[in-house]
C-alpha cells in the first residue's frame, strides 16, 4: 500500500506536513504503523497548485527520505492545495512514469489499492480510454489507467459521474474475465478547486482513508499523521468526500450502476 | 536516431568493441558523424548471451559515456553474441523500460526508426499483441510494441514470417489512419543462435545498417565503427541479413504482403 | 565546459529563459555553437531565490533536455534571481553532489573551468577549508572546493576579498606542485542581493563570460543566448562584474596578490 | 546498519544467495530481523572476482529489491568469490560513490559501523591517505576513507598490519579530538585470494558478523541468512577471520597498538 496526504487550506510550505511533523509522511514511509507493508521506498511524488493553470509535479524513483531535491523544493514551494505520495510497488516497475500523483491538464490524481486480475483486464480497459488521452499514458499501472478512464468518461464536466462510470467499466471488465480478486480503490483527485476523496472496494476491505478539518486546514490522508489528540475521521466505504477549496465539505454515497446496467 | 552494434564471433569482453576502439560505440554516442542527431544521451543498454537460457540485459537512463557500472560490467563479461545500444529519444520518455535492447525469453531486439503517426495507431497495434505478451509490455515505445507484435505473430517458430506479419500490421494500421509519415524500421533481433538484421522503410529513407565479416567475427552496426580500411557493406533496403551464429550468412529480400492482402 | 546563465530582474518563471527561447540554455546543451565540447549531458542544476532565507536548489544527473521534473518545476517557480547550469564533466563522476550550482546558507555558486593539476593540489587546498565548511563538502570537484575555500576566507563579510584570497591559495598550491596546466576560473556567485561574475585564468584563455542589460533584466551567461540583435558584452579577463540586485552594475579589476606575497 | 554477505566456494551464479533463498540478502533488506533499522533502501552493490585481474563492481542508488539490472546481472554472472551489500545510510548522501563495496586494483572492501565524531576527524585522517590513493577517493564516507587508509598503510604487502595501523590512526584521531562516540568497525575485504573478516569496536558493541562453512562453501555475513539448521558461528569481537580461498580458515586476535604507541 502507498501512503499519501492531500492538504487544502492557507498556503503553506510543503515541507511543513511532508517532513517536519513527528509522524510526517516521510517518517511514515520509513516505518509503517497502520499497515503491514514494511517500507515505501519505491518512489515518491508531489503535486501542487500555485499560480499557473496547471499543477506542478515532481516525482522520482529514489526513496523519499533521502532525496535532497525533494527537501529543497518542498522547503521553497508554498501552496494552498497539494498532494504528496510515497509508493510501495504492488508489482509494476519503479519508474517515474509509474509514480503518483498522475496529472493531466488541471487534474491531479493519486490512488491506493489495485485492480484484481489487472493483467487480464488491462487491455479491455485501455480500449475504453479516449484516443486523445491514451497518447498521454506514459506508464503501465492500473492507477494511471483508471485516471485516464475517468478523463475519458468526462471528468472535466461531471467528476463524480466520470468516476462512477470508470469504476463500473472496471467492474464489468473484471466480471467478464471472471476475476476473483477484488477491486480496491481509495483515491484522491482534484482540479484545483474541488478535492474528491473516494473509498471503495468490491469486497469489505477498502484501503483506509481519513480526513480532518482544523480551522481553515483540511487534510485527507491514507493514515492519520500524528497521535496528538487526533480529530481524524474515517471516510466510510462506498463514499466520496467532496471538499470545496474555499467552501464546505460534503460526504456522498458512491452510487455505482448495477452490474446489469453497465 | 539511435546507434548500436551486434557482435557475433569468438567470445570477447564486451568493452573491447563498446569502449576501446577509437571510433567505438561510446565515442560515437558523443559525436555523431554519419547522422544529424547531435547526441545520444538518453540511455543505453547491453544484452548478451552467455551460459544461461536467457540473455542478460543491463539498461540505464544515464549517458553511457560516464557510467561506471557499464564500464565495469562490460570489462568483466565475455560473450560470443551481444547487443549494445545508445539511445536518442524521438519523443517518448527516458526510462529504463524504454531503453533497448528489449528482451523476452531467449530473444533480444533493438530498433532504429519510428512508426509514423504512432499516437494514432498505437492502440490498434496494441490490440494485436497476444495477451500472454502484453502483460510484459513495460514501456510505451513503438519499438517495444513491434517486438511484442513479432512475438505474437510466432517469432519462436517462424522468425521472418513473424517479422513480415508484424510489419504488415503496422502498415495496415497506418493506412487505416491515413498516416502520411513513413514507417522506418531498421532492427536486429536474435534468439542466441541466429541474428536477423532488417532494413526497411515505407519511403526511400530507411535508417542505415552495415555489416562486416572478418574471420570469425561478424559485426552488424547502425554506422561503421572505424575508418581503418573498412570492409563495411550496407544491408540494402527491404532486406534481412540472416547470420547463423556458427554458420553462414544469407541476405534475403523482405517480402511484405501486398497491402490488399493484409 | 559547462554552460549556464544567471538571471536578475523582475520575477519570471524559470522556464522562460531555460526552455522557451530558440537558443535557450537547454537548446544550447544539446548543440554547442561557441565551444568545441559536443554535449552537456552530465547533469544539470537550478538555484533560485524566493521568499525563504536560503535559495532553493534542484540538481539531477540526467540530461536536462529530457527531464520532466525540471520542466515542471521551472514552469511553476518564479524568481527575480536564479542560476541554471548544464554540466559537461571534465573528469569527475556524474553525481548530484558534483552538479552546480553549489549552495551553502544564502550563497549559490557555479563555475566553469578547472584547476590545473587538481589531483596534486586537492589535499593542500582541502586543508585550507575551515572545519565548519569542510563537513558540508559532499562531492569531489575542484569547483565545490573553491567555493568552500571562498567561504572559509570570509565570503559572508568580504566577498571579493574572499574570492581573491581563495584564488591566491589555488595559485600558490599549483606553484608549490610545479603544475604546468593553467587555472581557468569563470564563475558566478550570489548571496541573493549581489551577483559576482568573475572571469579569470592564469593563461590567456579564460572561459567566456557575457552579460546583457535590457531594462530591468540582467543576464550573465557562459555564452550569448540568442542572435536577435544581441547587446551582449564580454566580461574582460581578470575582472569581476558586481551587480546589485536592485541597483547598478560595476566592473572591477580582479586584484590578485603577487605570487610572492601569498 | 548495512547488511551484506561474502561468498567463497565453487563458482555459483550470484543470484543464488542474493535473491533466491527465503531469507536471502534482498529479503533481509526489506525486512530486518536481527537489527532495529527498518529498511535498507539507500543503495546496494555487488563485487565479484572472475577472470580479469580486477574485480567487477556494480552499484546503484535504488532499492535493491526492485532493480531489474541487479536481477539480470546476478542471474548471469558466476563467481567463486563475491561480495553483496545493501546500504542503510547513517547520514552521508545516497550516491553511487558512497555505495559499497569499494574497490581499488584487486581489492574489494565493505564495512558496517561508523567512525564516532567523523566530521571532526575526517580531515586529519584524509591527510594520512597517500597521494596516489587520495585521487581515487570519489565519495565522502568514513568507510571509503578507512579503505584508503588501509591501502596507504600497505594493504598489498601486509594486509593485517595495514588494517591494524589504519584502525590505530582512527583511534588516535578520535582521541585527539576527544570524541566520545565509539568506533564501530565490522568489515570484509579481499584481494581475490584471501578474505579478511574483521569485527571490532572501541566499546562493547561491535556490529554482528557471522560465518559458516559447508563443504566447499564459506559464507561471511552481517546476519545469518536463514534458519535451516544454521551452523552459523559468530566472529568474536576483536578478531579477524582469515579465509584462504582454496585453503583453510584462521581466527586471529586483532592486535591494536596501545594508544600510547600510536
Amino acid at each position: 500500500m502507498c501512503r499519501w496526504l492531500t492538504y487544502c487550506g492557507d498556503p503553506i510550505y510543503l515541507d511543513t506536513v511532508i517532513f517536519e511533523k513527528t509522524n510526517s509522511l516521510i517518517h511514515q514511509s520509513l516505518n509503517a504503523r497502520h499497515s503491514h507493508v514494511t517500507t515505501n521506498g519505491d518512489g515518491f511524488g508531489v503535486g501542487w497548485y500555485a499560480e499557473r493553470n496547471t499543477p506542478g509535479v515532481f516525482r522520482d524513483i529514489l526513496p523519499a527520505w533521502n532525496d535532497s531535491n525533494l527537501r529543497s523544493i518542498t522547503h521553497q514551494i508554498r501552496s494552498g492545495l497539494f498532494f504528496a505520495h510515497v509508493r510501495a510497488s504492488t508489482g509494476t516497475a519503479t519508474s517515474r512514469a509509474n509514480c503518483h500523483p498522475f496529472h493531466h491538464g488541471k487534474w491531479l490524481f493519486m490512488h491506493n489499492g489495485q485492480v484484481g486480475g489487472y493483467a487480464s483486464v488491462r487491455r479491455r480497459l485501455e480500449a475504453r480510454v479516449a484516443d486523445r488521452y491514451y497518447t498521454h499514458r506514459l506508464g503501465t499501472t492500473d492507477s494511471e489507467l483508471i485516471f485516464y478512464l475517468m478523463l475519458s468518461e468526462g471528468l472535466d464536466r461531471d467528476p463524480i459521474g466520470a468516476l462512477t462510470r470508470a469504476l463500473a467499466h472496471v467492474d464489468e471488465a473484471m466480471r467478464a474475465q471472471s476475476v476473483s480478486e477484488p477491486l480496491r480503490f481509495t483515491a484522491v483527485f482534484s482540479d484545483g478547486h474541488h478535492i474528491y476523496s473516494v473509498r471503495h472496494a468490491s469486497d469489505d476491505r477498502p484501503p483506509s482513508l481519513f480526513w480532518r478539518e482544523q480551522g481553515q486546514e483540511r487534510l485527507v490522508v491514507s493514515e492519520p499523521l500524528d497521535d496528538e489528540g487526533g480529530g481524524w475521521q474515517e471516510v466510510p466505504a462506498g463514499h466520496v468526500l467532496v471538499t470545496e477549496r474555499r467552501g464546505g465539505m460534503e460526504m456522498l454515497p458512491l452510487a455505482l450502476p448495477a452490474a446489469a446496467a453497465v
